[in-house]
Order: C-alpha cells, then sequence, then structure tokens
C-alpha cells in the first residue's frame, strides 16, 4: 500500500460487491500488496475469477456465482413469449448455473448458491406471472439476498464462536476464513472481530498456509487493518507455538462439512488437527449450515481437488525447486469428526455425535 | 542448470571442499538454479558464509569451520620464536575459534569441530617439537581429516539406516540432511543413495521446509540429481501423506541431541514427529556422535536461533505478508525423546531408554 488513504479504505474492504450495473470482485491474488478491484461483466469473467482464485472463501465464492448467473441471463433474449420465455429463461439459468458449477470440484457453497438461483428461476417461471425482465430482475435481487443473509449469518457464527473463548487468550487459525472469504466478518476470523469490539485482547496466530499464502496474505493482512494482535508463523511452526502453550484454542473455516462431521478444508488443516488433539486443545470449525452437506456421508467422499505443481515450485516469481521434480500439491486434506471438538455455525455450536447432531441443524 | 554438463557435475557435488590454498564453498542459497562455488580466504568470509546460511547443514558447517581456522591463523606470524612461538599459535587459534563459534548458536557440531581444532593446536603447542610453520601445516591437514571421517561416518549412518528399511518402502524426510550438509552422502539422506546403488526403489517424500525452503531447494534437487524417486510437497501436506498409508517410516538429520534424547532439528521437525505418532509411523534421527552434546541434559537447554522476519514475509524476492506484521521465526524445533523411536549413528542404533543407552556410544 502506498498511502494512508489506501490503508484507511482496506479496513472496510468488500471482497465482492455489486455495484449498479457489474460486479466488482477484489483481486486477492495481488494482497497484501496491491488493493484492485476488477469489474466483472459476464459469467465467463466470474468463472475465471473463481478458477483463478481471484476470489477465494466458500461463501464469497457463492455469493460470486449467484452474481455471475446474474450477469450470464441479463443479456439473454428469449425466443417465445410469456411463459413461455419464462421457460427458456429458466433453462438458460440452468445452463450457466452449470457451467459455473465447473469452476471449482470442491466449494459446496458454490453448489449451493447455484442451487438456489436456478431454484428461483424455477418457481418464478413455474409461477408465470411476471415478465423475463422482471424475473432477471427477482434473480439479481437472490444474490444481492444471498449477501446479505451471508453477512448476518458470519455475525452470528461470531458471536456464537466468542462463547467459547475469552479475554486474553490466544487461537491458532489456518488459512483465511476471514471477512475477505465471506460478504463480512469471515466465518473463523468473526469472533476476532466481534471480541475488538468489545475491547478483548486476543491473540492470533496465523499458519501463512503454503502453498498459495493466504494466511500470510489474507489473515494477517485483514486482522492487522482491523488492528487485531496477530503473529504469522509458517505452517511448520504450529506445533511449536502449541507446544509453548501459546494457543488455548483452534479456529478454521471449512469448504464442506460431511454429514459424519469430517470437515474438509485448506491442505494443512488436517494436521494441525492432530497437532492440537495430541496437545490437548480444542478445535473447532466455524462455517454456515450452507457448508454442511449432509447429502455427502462421510469425508471419503468428498473429491479432494489437485493443484498446478507450479505453485509449489515457482510460488512467488522465483523457482524454488528443481525443474521436472514430481510434486503432490493437493488443495484440501479430510479432517475427521473425531479431531473435531465442535462445529460452530449461526443456529449454534454442535458437539459429537456429528451424524446425529448435524441434522438437527436443518430441522426448524 | 543450462545444459546437461551441468546437471552431470551437479551429481558429485561437494558442498565444502579445500583447493590448493583455498576453500571452495558451494553457496547454497543458489540452488537448484545456480550451482556457484565462493573461494573462501579468510576466517571472516568463512563466518559470513556460515552465518548467512551459504553452507549449511550441522556436518558441513563444521567442517568449513575447521578450514576456517585454518584460514584464519595461516598469515599470523608469531612474535616470539620456538616454544613461545607456538603457544602464540595456539592462542591464535583459540580466538579465531571463539569467533568462529559465533557464527551460528545451535550447532553443537561447529562446536565440536572448533575444540578439536584447539585441543589439536594445544597439543602440539605443548609438544613441542615442530615449528609453527609446521604447527599451520597440521592444522589443515586436521581440518581434512575431520572432513574424510565425515564422509566414512555417513556412509556408515547410511547403511546402519538400511537395517531399518526395505525395498519399496515410502520415506518422508524433512529439511536437508543430505550429501550437501555432509562430506559427501549426508545422514537422513545416506541411506537413499546406499538403497540406490543396491537397486532398491524408495519413494522418498521432502517437506519443502519453509521458510528456507531446504527441502525443495536442496533435498529435491540433490536426491533428482541421484536418481532417487522424490516427491517434494509443502510441510503442510505431510499429515495426509502419513494419512494416506504413503510413508511407513520418517527419517531426519539433527543439529544437536541432549542427553536425554530430545533432538533440535529445523522448525517443523517437531510437528512431522507429533504426525508419525498419531499415525503410526517410526520417526528415526540419522546423526553422527559429534552430534550428540551429552552435556546439554535435556531439549529445554538447547537454545533456539530466532532468525529475521523477513525469511517469511519477503520469501523469495516478493512480499508475501503485509508491511509491519509481527512474525514469529524460530529457526529450530525441539523434539522431545518420546517421539523418537531411535537414533541412528556411525556406531550402531540406539533405542531409548537414551539417558541410559547414548552414553554407551562414546565407551570404547
Amino acid at each position: 500500500m502506498e498511502n494512508q488513504q489506501e490503508t484507511a479504505a482496506a479496513e472496510h474492504l468488500q471482497s465482492v460487491r455489486w455495484n449498479s450495473d457489474h460486479l466488482e470482485m477484489l483481486d486477492q491474488r495481488l494482497l497484501p500488496e496491491e488493493i484492485v478491484f476488477l469489474e466483472l461483466n459476464t459469467a465467463e469473467e466470474v468463472w475465471e475469477g473463481i478458477r483463478h482464485l481471484k476470489v477465494r472463501g466458500a461463501p464469497a465464492i457463492g455469493i460470486s456465482a449467484a452474481f455471475g448467473v446474474y450477469l450470464g441471463i441479463r443479456g439473454f433474449e428469449p425466443a417465445g413469449s410469456g411463459r413461455e420465455a419464462l421457460e427458456e429463461l429458466s433453462a438458460e439459468v440452468g445452463r450457466i448455473a452449470d457451467y459455473l458449477a465447473t469452476s471449482r470440484p470442491t466449494a459446496v457453497n458454490l453448489f449451493w448458491a447455484l442451487d438456489r438461483m436456478r431454484a428461483t428461476a424455477q418457481a418464478l417461471a413455474a409461477e408465470g406471472v411476471m415478465t423475463a425482465d422482471e424475473l432477471k430482475g427477482a434473480l439479481l435481487e437472490e444474490a444481492r439476498q444471498i449477501q446479505a443473509e451471508d453477512e448476518e449469518t458470519c455475525r452470528l457464527i461470531g458471536e456464537n464462536a466468542l462463547t467459547l473463548l475469552h479475554d486474553g487468550i490466544g487461537v491458532l487459525t489456518h488459512c483465511n476464513a476471514g471477512g475477505l472469504a465471506t460478504a463480512k466478518y469471515g466465518t473463523a476470523l468473526a469472533p476476532f472481530y466481534l471480541a475488538k469490539e468489545k475491547g478483548w485482547d486476543i491473540k492470533v496466530f496465523a499458519d501463512e498456509t503454503r502453498p498459495v499464502l493466504q494466511g500470510a496474505r489474507l489473515t494477517a493482512f485483514e486482522l492487522q487493518q482491523a488492528g487485531v494482535d496477530v503473529t504469522l508463523i509458517c505452517d511448520n511452526m504450529a506445533g511449536m507455538v502449541m507446544a509453548k502453550g501459546w494457543v488455548q484454542a483452534i479456529i478454521v473455516g471449512t469448504d464442506r462439512v460431511a454429514a459424519n462431521g469430517d470437515v474438509a478444508n485448506k491442505i494443512g488443516t488436517y494436521s494441525v488437527a492432530v497437532l492440537a488433539k495430541a496437545h490437548g486443545i480444542p478445535f473447532y470449525v466455524a462455517c454456515p449450515l450452507s457448508t454442511i452437506d449432509l447429502q455427502t456421508p462421510t469425508g471419503e467422499e468428498i473429491p479432494i481437488e489437485e493443484r498446478h505443481e507450479d505453485e509449489i515450485t515457482i510460488g512467488f516469481g522465483k523457482r524454488t525447486a528443481p525443474q521436472g521434480v514430481k510434486v503432490y500439491n493437493p488443495a484440501f486434506d479430510v479432517t475427521p469428526n473425531e479431531y473435531v471438538t465442535a462445529i460452530i455455525t449461526e443456529k449454534g455450536i454442535v458437539y459429537p455425535n456429528y451424524q446425529e447432531n448435524l441434522p438437527k441443524l436443518f430441522e426448524e
């Protein structure tokens, strides 16, 4: 950042926001050095943004995709008219949603948001009481609604998480499940923002999170901006920090929770969970209900994306590994439910047995 | 590397070697992209080389320091003559050894090699049967002897380690305890070279080892050069690789073993050890006797060097963390003896109880 003005602006950074006729997406790959908002006008641009990690974080991806659906259909002109036009429009929404779903394979929020857009289009088309243009407007409103709900959800997650923490506690987090990953507040980072508002002094340790360094670039950045006491460490220092007794809780986000409480999250989360258990430190997962996928029985069924070796071998513009070396680069890992002390949601805190307790969240 | 010739040469890379009148030091900070040998002519240059990680690995540091002592005294002209000259020379050796000992605080091989040079000078001065120039020559020979012994030591460590492994096994290692860290073969990597000679197919997983990436830049490099099947991973992937059942043993080097078997090694080793125990995988430490420090009762007494935050925040020429963020950057951690399945030395394999069994290594 080159001047104070940019720094001040950064305190209120929103990673994704609708701006009159286009989607503004903060290019998170350039943080913390540059704050650049991209102007997206098509579903293809949104697909690219998700695919190439310009936007990341399960909720922010879902919000982006929802707006992406609207961007994809707003120029669509149905051949027919009346109910037929609505049916065409709804079919087109389905096609665009299918397309956007191919941008990242793991994040269930992506599929959840797309399904919600699809269902909205189908329901309104079936009702048949509005024009095609009105249906388009309703879809834009639905995307905005998804974003507003996410902000409220994150605030509730933060309030629930706060009941497990206290003034003066040390907490370690991995990757970035912060405000940048969501509409606001974040999931795993939400309690830190709310604690700050209460005047608590929470000492946060942020794993840098190789290979893409979301912890260094994003978590350390956004907590520092907010005045939270954050210390950056390499992933392999987490064990030592725990052994020193500096952290009394771990809190991370997740990309998908299976019905049995197995948790898929950024690679390295599993190691943190095993280390936490070995040190007798509670391991909390913070997420909205939309991240809990009761249709996925266990972590075994969650597809794990493998990404390009360059992320590891040429991480930051400089080659740091020999040409041609074999590389294994999974983007996520699965933490089995036995390592998960509790799952913190907007509807409350869930403890094991997850198989029994997670479905209760979805009951009225 | 730009051509085949350089690749072929790399197979026989020695990190430190005496060349007629100076010390050649491979600048390991530039690997794997550039193979540059530095010509060192003074003790100060050796101090710099050790301090700034141009040479790293406990045995290679010790060898470098031994030659550094010789470089420091070879121009020294005693004021007196006869026995008096020898005493002056011996005192100067002591002064230079004290100075070189300040280059890195943790590596016991450094102190061990310097003490040996100091003791040689004192003994020869006390004998009083040679000239000052002859004593200088004897000190050069002593440094060469330290190097020759290290090569033999590493070969024996490798042979002993091989008895714990088998054809087809998967092994994970952290940091670089390889040929580049020693005179030849390395410690933790020695069995892989010997296994290769036997025609065994061992599958090695190398942690990249943040922040300085010795695993990516050195271990992956030297094993690849030697035709060993090596796969590079980020440190935070080790847990997942273990959970997948891909490795049946861990083997690492060490910078210092305390009398009770606590092991100081590159930061992240402790996390690997805890993960290994959680997965029921044996955790082996390979080292020469010179790394075992019976004068240090436990790991608690091993000083842990903290290094500059830039290693984490501006790792590879590009800033990846916000300006001014707090950073914790310990260079080493201590793995308590309860996580160490066995310690593999040139004189055999030691199992717990280390307090009782380590001293036996030093008996005739």
